[in-house]
């Protein structure tokens, strides 16, 4: 299928060719762009949704926007793919998201046209700020930057730090808000409320007809009514101007709403936007996944749906039965299982209850959970206001968006030994999503916190009983972090258990060799012990990176003098900088091989590409094993 | 002075007892408390101008609401010192900020009315949000809780999440809107020209005056008019409460503004505002350092002025002449002097140019400047934009405030590789701000970021080189970390000179033992060096602790079977793990004790307390060559 010809797609190879398309002709390749996007990840899963959202906004873009020179700043990424498709990344799209490929995200050194690469969210506006000052600084005027923002990046704080510092720039910007009232699930929070005021047309709408209506009709009416009508015009006016409007209130003109489908009009409002100085912000109203039946009707799972069948609609589901479950799932269905034990637990997630599985206890217990929008830093401080009256709060965020809320975790929970349980989902290398999403720095910055419990689990079992321990009274801020994707055990719903914090286990006792592990990645150690002939090699699982097991360090530097360190993350400050500050600590001595992600950012790929190409699946281990 | 007899004052050592103050007594009640400040701050130095600005706020809020039951949130808390001394901090009130004295900031462990610790900006109105929806969940129906929050911390993205939040929340939260105009410096961005634009009464007074007229007048024109005007009288009055506001745009409803020093009338205002469920919001226009005209007139000096003669307003400078400048201030000259030959050189602040002393290029270069306002991760994101366009930005930041920004340091500017030089400020023990403020975790942090380079200067002239070789073409992510306050040198104004990139020096040969250090803290070690007899202790300054000079740290473990490294920075995941790494992945022995922060919270105190708490100041360092 995705050998189809496409009359009008076909020839664009930048946007220099898009800009020699009759404006006639746009609505036809749009659709041909939106059955390119379809064929594609019908075939090679990718995000889905927020591409098909964007086609009519993308064309528009680049037939009145000269990119490179004008800088396009895609926030978030998802809906990058026509982009990438309109600038000479047509013909090996087939490769997006795939080891060695394309990435599923905008990228500088990918293109010329990807002004600024991205993957987390609400970055566009500040980047595109920064371009846009600096164009004002070169004397460029007519250098334009476009920052495409949707709603649900919008609840960020450093989007809303970008619009009020741009607000008093009278630099050259241009935000627009992708208003699709969805963030990956739907969008929550009083800006999006509000978003769907203006487009509902309750008030503004009406006031704007109002008023219009009385302006038209002024002559009719008699002196006195419109001498009074007269003198609130300009303050009416002025209100609508300048603070009926959110956006106005920080400092732009706001434009809009727009249709976001139509394409010719698009240009339109683009191109009178092109001459118009200083910040401004045009609001275009999108329907996620549109073209598309299905993705439009349930744009969560269409968000990124995997593989599916373009004819019929129906998503190819992979999974087997009897396979383990993912770790997510386990998550979901034990804080429900514990919720009901505890009444004081609540279940806290920015913008992410399908993917961390809260989803599960929502349906159940939708008072207790806390969809809190693409807002990491709250999310965290919000449960630590949470924790300061007693409850129990599972603040459920993916290692890499955890990022956001470093200081939180320092300043608000981890100084005031609260007791806040962090899950730290998608710890280590994710996969197809790339550098930008890996969970890469969150044991090595996580371990210099003091009162903090780290813990990660091998396998389901035991995330079900660091869940359950973490929720015991009195734990203080401790952290729970797991990989993206499936576990190891098929019959997982095993009776809590609590664990003694810091404490590790050895699992497999031997001679020769320690490994010394932490988390899921220890299975291809457990792996590759099973495959090793000649050497007798010992397998510790240390469930806790902090506090560190003092007393199995000891047992193990005094017997073994070659040891392996194993974690998914990175080498540099983890549990193998861990193991040998103890043995310098403690005068120890001993050949110790640090196997961890290396000291650069790791591409996209499968995890267990991924894994090999830094040297700690399986095979690599056994080759360690071997070499050590 | 401070013996001065305060008559009511001295009666109240907790909010029960002022509740027994007669209302016509508060007036002199706030008079005698902003005695007690005046008094207490001209002799023990702190932060004076934002107590003295809410002495009535605070009186109103204790004499409404019934701490502790009723949550009290203090944002930043600068402003905390009335709410201390009405909470019986009165009498030990003269130890504030001095070692083990009282905190300048709210903290949990220290009275049971700090509600929740603070001394980061913007995470009250979370905190207050995470208690309030705690309160609804336990059924407490008239618990109240408030978020006293100034307009400076109303530009931090953690409280536009936290508004965001709150306004789909049907919780029991009060914000206050502390609007003073001020930051530390003068507030910025899009916010603050609307709240003037509010106060000014410009636009939205003058709506309010106009529509009230004509509803007043209404029925003295004519009926054509009166059908017109009511029929658009919904539309107005649904904007004017729902859409005029930005807060309310939000889903808060917005009380004000009102006069934040007029303590009977904001205490009739918070009664109604008790009885108003939901969020809501009271805009309380106060003055910094109201009642110290000094304070009120130059607000930024006086926002911790140091001693002063509270007579004559004098403040008393205690640096002599022919002493080492500040780091802050070679900073501030350096940048500055680089600018002047580097056009592309631009210098970033959130919130703090004088602080950080970029307001000395901000003088003479004020289109080459941006205050952000506080917004730490905009910062750093508009710094990358800047970058991608060509510019070379210094994003100057505290080092505990950069934890805002770790996610965007990481994706915004490492991953893409771009020329932004990070100055962080603070780095280390800073002093009598306290655990909140001490720069610790940035060396471990930033190390384990992939193309990150991280220098520290030893001294004046080091930090001049290190800012002379990072804005050179194409360093990619460049750090330079330096303390709070003065060098070592009188006669800084070196010459510039290129450093080698990740090269550090031998500054003393010794034979038996060797000290491997990073940054100002060396000093510390060059002293005790000094003083020691018996032993031959070599001297390395490492200069940058990534990339990591393993051609020195080779001839270093050759050579010496004795090894102390120092930073001032935590012990876990910095320079000594670093070393300790080393040796591991080379094979070398040696004893090697690692001096730095140890693995705790460190409170307040001088700079020199602390060090020797940590255990490396001179005297520590001494003792450790000398038991090693």
């Amino acid at each position: 299928m995705s050998e189809e010809k496409r009359n009008i797609l076909d020839t664009i190879n930048s946007p220099d060719d898009l800009k020699k398309v009759p404006e006639d002709d746009l609505i036809q390749l749009c659709k041909e762009l939106r059955e390119k996007i379809i064929d594609e990840c019908s075939e090679h899963p990718g995000h889905f949704g927020a591409g098909l959202g964007v086609v009519e906004l993308t064309v528009a873009l680049h037939y009145v926007f000269n990119a490179p020179y004008d800088n396009i700043v895609w926030d978030v990424g998802h809906q990058a793919y026509p982009h990438k498709i309109l600038t000479g990344r047509r013909d090996n799209f087939s490769t997006n998201r795939q080891y060695k490929g394309l990435s599923g995200f905008p990228k500088r050194s990918e293109s010329k046209y990807d002004a600024f690469g991205t993957g987390h969210s609400s970055t566009s506006i500040s980047a595109a700020l920064g371009m846009a000052v600096a164009a004002k600084m070169n004397g460029e005027e007519d250098r334009q930057s476009v920052a495409i923002i949707g709603d649900g990046a919008m609840t960020g704080g450093l989007a809303f730090e970008g619009l009020n510092n741009a607000g008093i720039n009278n630099a050259n910007l241009l935000v627009i808000l992708n208003d699709n009232n969805m963030a990956i699930d739907p969008n929550v929070g009083g800006i999006n409320e509000y978003l769907l005021d203006i487009t509902t047309s309750k008030t503004y709408n009406k006031l704007k007809d109002d008023i219009w209506h009385i302006l038209g009709r002024i002559n009719k009416i008699s002196p006195g009514a419109r001498n009074f009508i007269q003198k609130i015009d300009n303050s009416i006016k002025s209100l609508m101007l300048r603070q009926s409007n959110l956006f106005e209130a920080l400092g732009f003109r706001y434009f809009g709403p727009v249709d976001g489908h139509d394409v010719n009009h698009l240009i339109k409002v683009l191109r009178d936007l092109k001459d118009i100085k200083g910040p401004k912000l045009l609001h275009c109203i999108t329907v996620k996944g549109k073209g598309f039946k299905q993705a439009e009707i349930d744009q969560t799972t269409w968000h990124a749906p995997g593989k599916f069948n373009k004819e019929t609609g129906e998503i190819i589901k992979e999974s087997k039965p009897n396979t383990p479950p993912k770790f997510q799932d386990v998550f979901g269905h034990t804080i429900l299982e514990l919720a009901h034990r505890n009444p004081k637990i609540v279940g806290i997630t920015p913008a992410m209850p399908s993917g961390c599985s809260l989803n599960i206890m929502m349906k159940e217990m939708p008072d207790r959970c806390f969809d809190v929008g693409i807002a990491e830093q709250h999310a965290v401080t919000f449960s630590a206001g949470l924790a300061a009256q007693g409850h129990v709060p599972f603040c459920n965020i993916y290692s890499s968006f955890m990022q956001r809320a470093f200081d939180q975790v320092i300043h608000d929970v981890a100084l005031q030994k609260l007791n806040v349980v962090f899950c730290l989902d998608r710890g280590g290398l994710v996969g197809a999503d790339g550098a930008t999403h890996h969970g890469t720095f969150d044991l090595a910055s996580f371990r210099c916190i003091p009162n903090m419990t780290i813990a990660s689990p091998l396998n389901e079992e035991e995330l079900r009983n660091m869940m359950y321990t973490a929720q015991l009274p009195d734990r203080g801020p401790f952290s729970i972090r797991y990989p993206r994707g499936c576990g190891t055990m098929v019959e997982w719903r095993t009776p809590f258990k609590e664990l003694t914090i810091g404490k590790g286990r050895c699992l497999i006792e031997g001679d020769d060799i320690a490994i010394i592990s932490i988390g899921a990645i220890g299975n291809e150690a457990l792996k590759a012990i099973q495959k090793t002939t000649g050497r007798s090699v010992a397998f510790y699982d240390m469930r806790f990176l902090k506090p560190l097991d003092e007393e199995l360090l000891h047992g193990i530097f005094h017997k073994f003098k070659k040891i392996i360190t194993l974690e998914d993350g990175t080498i540099v400050g983890g549990l193998g900088s861990a193991v040998v500050e103890f043995m310098a600590d403690h005068g120890y001595s001993a050949k110790i091989v640090r196997l961890g992600i290396p000291d650069h950012f790791v591409e996209h790929g499968s995890q267990q590409q991924l894994y090999h190409e830094c040297g700690y699946d399986c095979e690599s281990i056994l080759q360690t094993i071997c070499s050590i």
